[in-house]
């Protein structure tokens, strides 16, 4: 709605790059002490003290990675501040600082940028996080967003990809597969509008998927909850491309395999009357969706009773010999190969 | 000339992200005791130990920050990578890391990004600075580069912008305008060339113009030389938008005006002849050219003589009180107040 070129907005061209930094960055308010000085500077300062950074970064392009037909710009900032906290809390660390570079056409009024920086401003009050710095130009052709997120770790906290062990459970946080299915949903939405734009789609019962593709939350409260438990990963990565490639990404790199059981997947409700609906398999989209920000980690097997039970987690696996490979234990108890991207890979077998 | 797509090249669709990821970072070697981790977990790793951190970025996208059919693609990685060194040089600190997030669409092959990274690799070696991560996706139209680079300073030795003082000495490393002029001449040839191909340019008389731009170093050396002087600048920015620019980013934020004089703005002879030729004023070239990147900084009056006749350094003008506004004092001893966009704002007097 924003993208018009309604003659009351406000232009960019006006504005010129330091005017529109400057309107930007004013309602952001440093929350962290590390954070000796953010944006106005060449270059941003931290203060680390004793501590470990973390350091990540990902870049988010209209027409590959987002639609803006069914992605709100505001919550855009909110999602390209999401991808990068989750990197941060996959490594078990705090996340406190982000840089947020963007490039838009002229197509795009200052309002369209307010509203894109609402959403980042959200995400960082909401996640306690500092805007340092960044980069606003001019683009050829549509929007993109590039985020850098800077966290914080005592050095013995700070959990690895490869440090996965023979025996260890292999655990996820949440559910799996529902922001994939929100993307079918609106997908499938969008076209509808295309035939009749007169039609008023009922999204009810598809809520909770929408959301997770629209606004995911970065999951900042796993730390706190593992070391309530006193449990520490031995290895932890976000799923953000589906668990079947992170789950290769922990197996090549820890040097180990893995077998993971169909039916301890966990799958929300609306996830599977929607895998219904679409003719979807709900393991499929359950290994291979992407964009859940959900944690996936492995655990001592000693903790097996500290995990157990807790609504936050599903121990869906453990960890095996190298040589096992990576396996998927069906609900008729077969053993199917997992492939690094489970959905294309599966869909060949 | 990497771009047609020869049935030789290796196509990226092919090789796949993280196929991509490997092949490119596999040649990149750690530098620094700082970099825990770098490239290949949710988030890169970093020990600061007692110092602060400086982190900064930028975006250079095709078709508005470069024009490929005259910036071979290694010196683009190269220029991408000093663009953020330089800015961490400003703030008086070391560049130690960067993160490189590129996006490229289809009509690039392999080929054409192992270019690119050579030209980052070559910056990475020569600077000493290590590559941890990033981010690579394909875009919708051209290429675009987003680099993040972090730095380490002692907290006492971090110079920041909004520091300068009445009466301190505004210096410049190295000579401004080239790489402008240099933009003017490749523009110039790409347009002789599209009229005749055949046409060979003889750029003899524009080496130092064209190295400017295509090839541009970050002040590394200064923090240095400066420290071998016992000199501690008392404010400093880079010189990519134009002196001018960079004086109202000085002069605004340390509430002070300035004077500066034309006679003593540093300028190589290429830059002189090569004005006379494209009929622009020199003084405004200087101005307003941008994408030097040499530092700018202020240092007390008493370090007169440790600065004066020091090959590195010009000393240009002086800090004012901020009432006076920011004046350039001509060879014909006019005082013309400055544009923050020196060479529009100046057009129009």
């Amino acid at each position: 709605m924003l993208e018009d070129k309604n003659p009351q907005k406000t232009s960019l061209a006006e504005l010129g790059e330091f005017g529109l930094i400057n309107h930007i960055t004013k309602y952001f308010k440093v929350e962290n002490t590390s954070t000796i000085k953010a944006v106005g500077d060449d270059a941003a300062v931290l203060d680390a003290s004793e501590k470990q950074t973390l350091v990540t970064t990902d870049l988010l392009i209209e027409g590959v990675h987002f639609d803006l037909s069914y992605m709100p710009l505001k919550h855009l900032g909110y999602k390209a501040v999401m991808v990068n906290l989750s990197d941060v809390y996959a490594m078990n660390a705090v996340a406190e600082q982000i840089t947020v570079s963007i490039a838009v056409s002229n197509r795009f009024p200052l309002e369209a940028i307010e509203e894109l920086y609402a959403g980042i401003q959200l995400a960082c009050n909401t996640y306690k996080v500092d805007l340092i710095g960044g980069d606003t130009t001019s683009s050829t052709k549509g929007i993109l967003i590039s985020v850098t997120a800077i966290g914080k770790a005592n050095k013995e906290d700070v959990v690895y990809r490869n440090t996965a062990k023979e025996t260890d459970l292999i655990v996820v946080s949440g559910d799996l597969g529902a922001a994939y299915l929100g993307l079918q949903v609106l997908e499938r939405e969008k076209q509808v509008f295309k035939v009749n734009p007169q039609n008023q789609p009922d999204l009810d019962n598809y809520t909770y998927l929408i959301e997770r593709q629209l606004k995911p939350e970065a999951r900042k409260d796993i730390a706190g909850i593992l070391k309530e438990l006193e449990v520490k990963p031995t290895s932890m990565i976000d799923i953000s491309d589906g668990l079947s490639s992170e789950l290769f990404h922990i197996c090549t790199q820890s040097k180990v395999g893995c077998k993971i059981y169909e039916d301890k997947l966990p799958l929300d409700p609306q996830v599977i009357s929607a895998c219904e609906e679409f003719e979807l398999d709900s393991t499929m989209v359950a290994l291979s969706g992407g964009e859940d920000y959900e944690l996936l980690f492995t655990v001592p097997i000693s903790n097996f009773d500290k995990i157990k039970g807790n609504p936050n987690f599903s121990i869906i696996g453990h960890i095996t010999e190298e040589n096992q490979g990576l396996q998927l234990i069906t609900r008729a108890n077969q053993e199917i190969e997992l492939k690094a991207q489970g959905w294309n890979g599966l869909q060949n077998e």
